[in-house]
């Protein structure tokens, strides 16, 4: 199929200097802050993104190592094909970061809770508005077993 | 910044034929049902994607239109920066579906509330499993003024 094209809007400013830096917890969020700044071109994108509490950064995983369809997610145990975890070995290491939005200064756009490294190309930028938010039914995985 | 080529795993099979053929429910999902057709090569990353009922599927929005940074996501009133919406005029066009997994039959991932047209490359799928399950603190802007 064809290859598709992007060009990063912004990047990541953050504390993490290398991949093995971003702390990994199973359930928690990472307690890091940081900021995405994009080109100034794309202010105008930005107006009325400061009512959102929530946003999800779209990312390319630039310092991935090389793709595999099959990882032992906990380190140990079963394996399991790369589509069912969050891992980054990815076919296409794109990155899907929720963190909260804290303020906008500019093109500037401060977060907390974020798990990226610093550098990091930034690809989009969306809302964090999920349309499913009664989570009684949802089935987790074996994401779900890590919380014994 | 340097431009980031990815390659589709694989495409989507929907009974929507055009973008305008998508319904664009407020809060509700599209109730349409479609398949996932990935590169038989991946067929090894599905492994244990089963277990999860929810899975989020990374798209290329091929047929959208020339990019505008402000839209009236109401089709009238106030104008948004399109990365306070979801609308498809982005700068980088991927979309982010969250979709309900019914079955996997080999390369073939069959979904129900699928928003995409006939054709969407697909180019990553990861298991949908939110960190925030508490959204009682969480503000959606203007998306959730429309509930009024």
């Amino acid at each position: 199929m064809s290859i598709v094209e992007f060009e990063p809007i912004g990047h990541v400013e953050s504390p993490y200097e290398r991949p093995a830096d971003v702390p990994r917890p199973a359930h928690d969020q990472v307690e890091a802050s940081g900021s995405v700044v994009l080109d100034p071109a794309y202010e105008d994108g930005l107006l009325g993104l400061d009512e959102f509490s929530h946003i999800v950064l779209v990312s390319h995983l630039h310092r991935t190592g090389a793709v595999r369809l099959r990882v032992q997610p906990k380190g140990e145990g079963p394996e399991y094909g790369i589509f069912a975890t969050s891992g980054t070995v990815r076919p296409n290491p794109i990155g899907l970061s929720v963190v909260e939005l804290d303020h906008i200064d500019g093109t500037r756009v401060s977060v907390t809770h974020l798990d990226l490294i610093d550098g990091t190309p930034i690809l989009d930028i969306k809302p964090f508005a999920p349309k499913i938010q009664d989570f009684s039914d949802l089935d987790i995985g074996w994401m779900g077993e890590e919380a014994d």
